[in-house]
């Protein structure tokens, strides 16, 4: 049993001042400098062939079986990344974090400017430009359940129905969550046509089918599970760590009106599982070991049971990431205007740790998957103008938003795109960003 | 784009007069006759090759990929099958209901005891005991959707809580269902440990976290959905049973104590998920076709949404399955006592249809993909002796059952085994079977 949580220590991969002698890789607006290298499943745009494993460096991406046969990496991990073409990183997930760890290690000792002279020249065929790739998934993704622990969120909506109660009474006991669905989840440049469903006016005697009128977005983190856990073996909160292999942008789309109609009492169902939307790139727990931040509850507040507490999480169970929602409308696309940011939030602020979730989900003997996905559940933040979905920032689409231009929205409209923006900074850190995680709503099904 | 909906047409292979070279096949009481030919995958009990694809017949099982290689299949069907070994029925699966009736018409023509006289010798190779076999689960179920079509089960539920109004006005406009786990499904034999998990008794300050103390089971029938549909193009109801590939029994084991503190807002989570049980066999759309009922709304009962009728669909819409539940206690089995029966039901009272659910899950552009696992919800009948988990047949724990040999139940106990099952009788026709689905209680996680 691993006892050392790898994912919280700093070492020489994450020193500001290592350099790369790729192309891009030390511009200051780079989401991928040599500290961040998240890995990903791509292939020539246009061709045919099966996805492999890359990582982003700069605005270029190691091709790493290309890599691997050039010997940058041990035979075993060379194998197992291998074993990813067109399968997704699900092997590489499957072998631990170790080999994780040492892929790491591996691509910065050769893309360090401080490398031995011979690499560039020797990388040169394994290093592409990412705008020459088509991404798919990075995993395959057995399982896929969206956790709800946003508190800002859980706040704000429950707000609107129970103005002097917001939160349920397990709120601040259980990780909430449930199952979603996995098979409609794409990666960024999604496009999706508005979900047809049931959904009941207020005013209304029976229900209607037809399009969603209330059609949103939710903000939220991914995580990508690694190594897994047999049925009937719970994961203890210290080694929950060492099973999450990265993380990733979620964009849960939903169809409010169906939502409202629908999800009592069994939670939603076709309001969420038309389309969910994750960035291509995940960005390892390695590299975001820099911002981790400790995590607590006030002193005043609930306090979680045994089984969700721990030192090592108290200490560093936090990460801050910068989160950001951008809308361009298709009027907006159509005059080059770019997307507008709608909020910001910062991930430190989830209520519960990833690594809680995991040993909450594993808690009953659930046996989890490597490549297995959770949702963080929408990432608001504490102010009204914070909300990670419009549900929210429109006061349940009673305060229309007006975008710079003059257009307005209560909910999405067709041709709207959706851009979800992640990045970590700290003082003295270099900063990394998390990749693009856009999606488009196109009309209606069966819509001339 | 197919029209006709070949899993409701009677031809020869439903002639009850059929009868099969093949010993046992013939007997009053198999489950397996000609008629039914289900299938399934399975290897040799205790060895480690690749599981393939099998059709059950008396007490034997045909060996489809050493059919194949003596010829009783198309070259096609042949490729197909073969492509199912160590993959589950997933290819047979996508390959579409005529693919699937093909290998019944073709399995009938050399079992049959009118097939040529070299059948049977040739087959002798193909053909091994059901009891020789280990069983997987029939295929990679990519998402498992769990249903709530039975209205007596969500009457009698209901009425636990709110007596007056039992159902949620949703209720008779939404085949309400929920997204389930796909993880920890399990073929008849799984056995699991009783789960841990987070409940608040009515009287306590705070929750608690321990052993389930309330662990149900629920009799469900499970659906494999065949053809899938891509992401964005619903299913029309008159195509939908062209999208069904067979039937199978489902437990859908339920922890009370936790779903009733955790399952706001968000619907059952760890209170499902750590185990559910199927049946291995999948008995065919085809094979069920003599046994189709009319599926109709009382005239003053709310009738679906256009979407959800349809002429074909009600000619014939509704299955008439006989569903048992069996009890088969620790002290039971000790003393030889064979399981006892709970209950009884019929799954032509479900208020919603397979179609109907599918139209529906695929109604906001859900993609369904090959092997995908419904779950029909709780098949109680009107009656309070016919609830199909304790939760009812007990009043929610307040009246304990009593066994035949003295023991008591409320909820289920270490060691107690649970055996659906299931069959389908119609006058005039041959009597067909789903064979087992059993699942065991070990004693909780961490116990001594």
């Amino acid at each position: 049993m691993m006892t050392s949580l790898s994912s919280l220590s700093i070492d020489h991969t994450h020193d500001p001042a290592l350099r790369s002698w790729v192309s891009g890789a030390n511009d200051e607006t780079t989401e991928f400098p040599l500290q961040n290298l998240p890995l990903g499943m791509a292939r020539p745009a246009g061709q045919s062939g099966a996805f492999r494993p890359f990582a982003a460096i700069g605005a270029e991406a190691v091709d790493l079986i290309a890599a691997a046969a050039l010997g940058v990496f041990s035979d075993e991990l060379a194998a197992v990344l291998r074993a990813c073409e067109g399968q997704g990183l699900n092997p590489l997930m499957a072998a631990g974090p170790a080999l994780r760890r040492q892929c790491r290690h591996a691509l910065v000792a050769v893309l360090d400017e401080k490398a031995d002279a011979e690499w560039p020249g020797k990388l040169s065929a394994a290093l592409v430009s990412q705008s020459s790739l088509e991404f798919t998934l990075p995993c395959r993704i057995g399982d896929y359940t969206d956790f709800y622990a946003g508190i800002h969120h859980a706040t704000a909506v429950g707000k609107l129905f129970r103005p002097d109660n917001p939160l349920l009474p397990n709120y601040k006991w259980v990780p909430i969550g449930y199952h979603g669905r996995a098979s409609s989840i794409g990666v960024s440049g999604q496009q999706f046509h508005r979900p047809l469903g049931q959904s009941k006016a207020p005013d209304a005697e029976v229900p209607s089918f037809g399009p969603s009128k209330r059609l949103d977005y939710e903000l939220e983190v991914g995580a990508l599970v690694g190594l897994g856990n047999a049925q009937g073996t719970p994961v203890a909160l210290a080694q929950a760590e060492d099973h999450l292999f990265g993380l990733v942008l979620l964009n849960d789309w939903s169809a409010r009106d169906v939502q409202a109609w629908e999800y009592q009492p069994l939670g939603p169902f076709l309001a969420k599982s038309f389309a969910t939307t994750v960035s291509p790139w995940v960005v390892t727990m390695e590299a975001l070991a820099p911002f981790r931040r400790p995590f607590s509850r006030a002193a005043d507040d609930v306090q979680p049971l045994p089984y969700l507490q721990g030192d090592t999480n108290a200490a560093q169970g936090a990460i801050s990431i910068q989160l950001e929602v951008h809308l361009q409308t298709a009027a907006m696309r159509a005059a080059q205007q770019p997307p507008h940011r709608l909020m910001r939030s910062d991930f430190a602020d989830c209520y519960w740790t990833f690594a809680q979730m995991l040993t909450h989900h594993a808690s009953n003997g659930c046996n989890l998957q490597p490549g297995d996905l959770f949702g963080s559940g929408t990432q608001s933040g504490p102010a009204s103008d914070q909300g990670g979905s419009l549900l929210e920032l429109t006061q349940g689409g009673k305060q229309p938003l007006t975008l710079p231009h003059g257009e307005q929205r209560t909910f999405l409209q067709d041709g709207d795109s959706v851009a979800l923006v992640g990045f970590c900074e700290a003082p003295g850190r270099r900063r990394i960003g998390f990749g693009p995680c856009v999606g488009t709503v196109l009309p209606a099904i069966g819509a001339a």
